[in-house]
């Protein structure tokens, strides 16, 4: 008789947006009048940019054609897209990222899901907390998370990094010597980030303890300080301790066009063995590559005028942030982020849990949010507001919240 | 100190069809003369079907419109698709499925390489020899699959069916008792195909010994005889034993296009434990979704249009394979498939080994097809070539084959 991976039973309710989605659904089905603004899931709503567009078009018509139709793509991605990579994110910044260094996938989820299976399952992963849920729950999937405290709301097998108001939301060396290192910055879910000398101390730490540093950069597009780095490989000394996962879902509105890429140097060895080349053969036995005309998409982002219009999407969603973020303060609550990133992190009113304030903004307000306890125990006590809407629904949730 | 997955270090050799490309570089390098035909790779030629051209466009401009734009797909895939296969790929065969039991992927090879994560590290995996080497290869990364005998080219803790012209290329029941037992019919390498009676006997076998048939139907469009199963759940029982995995692939030419779905029916239990809900907490947590403009390609598929167009699609390549078929058997040449599926399966001439064909084939005619020995075993001394190429392309290699 068959057995299931047991480890999935260990998870604790259902995925956080899954989970939301549920509870918006069903109160939007007892409430059908009312108007609900979603400021809870970090998902786009401005339209692709027009060389995006254009790109798209162009590439679909070669599919319809035999002289220009293309099959499966090359395991890694299209050489073009590649190209534009390097020379777009890395080479502009000084960070010496070669093509045979990136891999093209369908987004960052799925990498920064896929990327533990690389590694042994007796490794211990430190995460930020809080943090994206995917990097927990991909380990506990996978078994290497050990058992799980309803009360603390840990799991016994996990290294916690609190960030919270205290360390600025900014994660400290832990006492205990992780293997694996999941760091996002600007960070996912607070909206705060780090300098380029705080990341150089980590890159520094995982040389000297032999840990990889799995850094996600998916909301570099959205930095506007000047001592923020835009990829760890700006760091001296990356190239051996570190793995970057980038998205195309933030910065060009691709979260419904999936696309991404992992970033592994070929100085990146486990006695011996490239961690490069572990990947390779994943993504060349588990995956089947990025579609064409969704790679040429991506090609377009690199395009000056794609450059262009993509700056003025990016500028779109951080005059919201800067909406929510003055709003907010000017109602008396206590925020950070919005800088940086898109997210506005906020301390819950009257010590409401995360939930409780989810609630209440849902019923109240018709405002949804993600509760900061959803992405780890130090959330709790926080709430997550997204800059991803639509201008004027960012202005008309932020008077109703005003006005409660 | 981090250390690796080192079930990857236990895989011979690269990933079979990146081997060959490899190796078809490499000649192609140093003969830069040789006009090289591939019917290696099972990837399409044709252009994408008009219907599907037309919902490209009109999803892309959709994506460019702020009215019309859309973000995150669901996580298990747009009704509006789910309902076209229940409807198209189902309820018109008889079959029980619906829309809850489809999930939406990127793929077959994808899907095909997940699903073992489902299941507990201690299931055996039962497969046909020769197989699609995905199946094995994935287990070995997970770890499910013992030690690798490289005189046997067998691994330690897998079963394997042969499947040779003495059994009319039809796995028999194993002596051992699999947990998780991988078929696809039609079959890829061999062509060959089953009989509802034979897959009923499967299906009574899995449910009696409490097994799970992973069921690959990628090559369903290609069935041109009657008593033939389109889908496992025409068998009495399949709900709470199979679970299929479907590819727009080869049906509507989607090798670049990355589009498919499994199959999980709500019957199908460990325990009480549904592993519908497993997949799901799966897709949830590290996919997220196929594009918005893919999915509405997928429904063309299924428009009278599309099916119309890809009807003679279908047919055009399987005119291929009969022009192998017949061509091979005309010089000679030992000979099956071609008939329900897309590949014909030859046994290679005077007793050379399968790379010792491939090798003999790239040199002498410049044609590049598969050794049957990469897809198991028991598919040494057998060779695949497959249908999909042009007409034209497909007559010269037959013609230059039989001037050997």
């Amino acid at each position: 008789m068959y057995k299931i991976n047991d480890n999935y039973l260990k998870l604790p309710g259902s995925y956080l947006f899954s989970g939301i989605a549920k509870k918006v659904r069903e109160f939007s089905e007892a409430n059908p009048e009312a108007s609900i603004i979603r400021l809870g899931i970090g998902d786009v709503t401005q339209p692709l940019a027009p060389a995006i567009i254009d790109s798209l078009h162009k590439a679909v018509d070669e599919m319809g054609a035999a002289e220009t139709f293309r099959g499966y793509a090359p395991d890694l991605g299209y050489e073009f897209l590649r190209s534009a990579i390097v020379k777009g994110d890395y080479a502009s910044r000084g960070a010496d990222i070669s093509i045979g260094e990136i891999f093209v996938s369908d987004g960052a989820k799925c990498d920064s899901g896929n990327i533990q299976e690389i590694f042994s399952l007796d490794n211990k992963i430190a995460v930020c907390d809080p943090v994206y849920p995917v990097y927990v729950d991909t380990n506990v999937m996978a078994g290497r998370t050990g058992t799980y405290d309803s009360i603390t709301e840990k799991w016994s097998n996990v290294i916690y990094m609190p960030c919270t108001a205290e360390n600025n939301f900014a994660p400290e060396i832990p006492e205990e010597t992780p293997d694996l290192i999941y760091l996002c910055f600007p960070n996912n879910p607070t909206g705060s980030t780090i300098t380029k000398d705080q990341l150089q101390e980590w890159v520094d730490y995982a040389n000297r303890v032999g840990a990889v540093i799995i850094y996600d950069a998916a909301y570099e597009a959205y930095i506007s300080e000047d001592n923020v780095p835009h990829t760890i490989y700006e760091c001296e000394g990356a190239r051996t301790c570190a793995i970057e996962l980038k998205s195309f879902s933030k910065n060009a509105g691709f979260t419904g066009v999936r696309l991404g890429y992992t970033v592994i140097p070929h100085d990146l060895k486990c006695d011996g063995v490239s961690l490069n080349s572990l990947w390779a053969r994943r993504h060349g036995t588990k995956y089947n590559g990025a579609p064409y005309i969704i790679q040429r998409a991506g090609e377009a982002v690199y395009s000056e005028a794609g450059k262009a219009q993509l700056k003025d999407q990016v500028a779109y969603y951080m005059n919201n942030a800067k909406v929510i973020s003055e709003g907010l303060k000017s109602a008396g609550y206590k925020v950070s982020g919005g800088v940086n990133a898109p997210y506005i992190w906020l301390k819950t009113p009257d010590k409401m849990t995360s939930w409780e304030f989810f609630d209440y903004l849902l019923e109240k307000a018709n405002v949804v949010g993600t509760p900061g306890s959803g992405f780890g125990p130090s959330g709790e006590g926080y709430f997550r507001l997204t800059a991803f809407g639509s201008y004027e629904n960012t202005l008309a949730a932020i008077e109703r919240i005003k006005a409660l």
